[in-house]
């Protein structure tokens, strides 16, 4: 069976022949200190120096790099022709593409898309030196990048799902645990147990995974869980994600947080509730490959600006895969820290969270988080969804 | 007690006043994509939103990101201007350089380090275009993260003196354990268990680490752990380290597998070991502040070809510390590869691995590997050295 290095190699060149582009580069170095985040999906492994993996339309796979890594490059069954060196990439790399002579060489810079502008500055001086007249044929990597990390194989989406399926066991294994009088370390530390005993990882720094917000006064955004205690009466929010087989899953959640003599939440959290659902429930119907994230975020931000709650001010839902934000098309506004990514058509194969946000006053914070892949004819859920308040005592 | 990132900031300020440089910004975007190098010592945790964390000459210490992260810029207690916001970082880093003006605008560019070069290719870009009329201004903050990175405090030297002591524990627990017949994979399962029973993480990427060579057939570099057994009459080969604390170790160790009969290892593996550790001493005789790591380089080099050896491939020694290659000065040749490093003068607190290596033939890799520290009058081991071969029967 092909490594999922094997897999994503070959479909890069298949989408270098689909857009039109002779060859894809990757240059890196000390990729320990600072790695181009493509590395892992079309090598697997660190590289130390100066380093070119190139893909080219014809279909030729190519790894030129430090001698004493040459075993490595092999051992990934990923490249037809290893060219090792001592002393310098320079000649290797010069020879190589006199050779096959590109009209485009796409590198990896990108303004808009983190995961597509791996090269950092000093090294994309250094690989303009080396490649002379042919600097002048490079051009930004971003539509394919985009399209290599965006279009999920079997066997990520395989991953994705189990991701997913880890993450709601452990959030089952957490409701029955959540009582008033809990702080929410307390609560972010029974669900650490529960990811480590299960041999899983953490979707981001464990420190701020999961994310738990006891009630209105919790501080919300990328902030560790707090001395906070649970109270009758708290919207009861989770964000959490773990990390299986290299790939990740990112799921919000609510509870509500009974008070004596209820039976279930006050109206205007239940309306919290069904406005975020309803947000979910509008996005998806406009997800299908070719509909823009600005078309979904808008849609979805203004039922919940509609139904009386403030704009939630960040972007709808993300990419996700083997990073929990994993560039590429955004289903966001058009603010300018979010760039163009608003506006790139979705595609088959795209896994999108949708993460509608609002506050009820007094109550805490609705976050609802679904993950969904793209299909031919619109999207899906891959995981279940939560669709009734979850009540703890 | 000051944290520290807390400690590295003070000091980054004191360098730039030393190197009177007005202003260093490191610019910043989804760092769990791919992380300036700088974050986790000068901030310590990941930033999504595009993020500006500034010191100057004078004093002080900004950070302008994302609401959502203001909390946790304020919890590093390092920073004493936090900025927020929503849409783009734009109006907010254009305000305070407008305030600051600033003669020099250092940011992270290097061609020569890649610990100095965490500024993206397409995030340059945009933060060209933000800085409009000051991008004039902009210079490689190259020496001034030299300075930071490489002058380890004594929190910072105590850390990797213990990441030493806990490598010399588990190559103690690892030499015994050691016999004919074994295979490198069966060796290094050992010594994963003896590191993970401690707690700790490895330098580099588990697969690789440790490195271990039986013979003169395995595979030297950055490779993997085979099924090639240990035989009598094998140098045995093994290069590791552990991450503690965030910093790190790396020490090469040889061991020589006796044959039925000997009592000692043959003339020729011992004049291999005794060449090794003469590289070394030299290599020390002559590390000082001032001294550049082409001198150190060429000194130890020379005696191992004129003990009759070929040249080993790759540089004499790297920085270490947070990183296993912590960047900056190295002890090297001028071989392209290395850009301008090897002629970076030696600083007080700077620590270096010194790792001289030689085939003896037939036998097998002889590679040690010390870890040292830059002191005002010369340098200083961090850790016993092996002054003696090792016998495996």
């Amino acid at each position: 069976m092909a490594t999922l290095v094997q897999e994503k190699t070959q479909q890069a060149v298949s989408i270098l022949q689909e857009k039109g582009v002779d060859m894809w580069l990757t240059f890196v170095r000390e990729t320990r200190a600072a790695g181009d985040p493509m590395l892992p999906i079309i090598f697997g492994t660190d590289l130390t120096w100066q380093s070119a993996l190139i893909m080219t339309r014809s279909g030729e796979r190519i790894a030129i790099l430090g001698n004493l890594e040459a075993d490595t490059a092999q051992n990934t069954g990923a490249y037809d022709t290893i060219v090792g060196y001592d002393l310098s990439v320079r000649q290797a790399l010069q020879d190589t593409i006199r050779r096959l002579d590109p009209k485009q060489i796409a590198v990896n810079i990108s303004r808009n898309d983190p995961f597509a502008d791996g090269l950092s500055s000093g090294l994309g001086e250094l690989l303009r030196d080396y490649l002379g007249e042919y600097a002048g044929r490079i051009i930004s990597a971003e539509p394919v990048i985009n399209a290599v990390r965006g279009r999920k194989t079997a066997e990520e989406q395989r991953r994705i799902r189990a991701a997913i399926a880890s993450t709601a066991d452990i959030y089952a294994a957490t409701y029955p645990f959540v009582k008033a009088g809990q702080t929410e370390r307390e609560i972010a530390a029974h669900m650490h147990a529960e990811t480590l005993k299960r041999g899983l990882g953490f979707a981001w720094e464990q420190k701020f995974c999961p994310a738990v917000n006891a009630g209105p006064d919790s501080p919300i955004g990328h902030a560790a869980p707090t001395e906070i205690r649970v109270e009758p009466g708290q919207i009861v929010h989770f964000d959490f994600g773990v990390l299986q087989e290299d790939y990740t899953s990112d799921i919000q959640r609510v509870m509500y947080v009974l008070r004596p003599g209820e039976s279930q939440a006050p109206a205007e959290v239940q309306h919290g509730f069904d406005t975020a659902r309803a947000a979910i429930e509008a996005a998806m119907a406009l997800i299908k490959p070719g509909a823009t994230g600005l078309e979904v975020d808008t849609a979805a931000r203004k039922i919940v600006t509609e139904a009386g709650f403030t704009e939630f001010k960040h972007a709808l839902g993300h990419q996700m895969g083997r990073s929990v934000h994993d560039g590429g098309a955004l289903l966001g506004p058009l603010w300018e820290k979010y760039g163009e990514t608003p506006n790139m058509p979705l595609e088959v194969g795209q896994v999108f969270t949708i993460e509608p946000s609002l506050m009820v006053a007094g109550h805490g914070c609705i976050g609802i988080e679904e993950d969904i892949v793209v299909t031919e004819t619109g999207c899906e859920y891959l995981g279940a969804p939560q669709t009734e308040l979850i009540y703890a005592g």
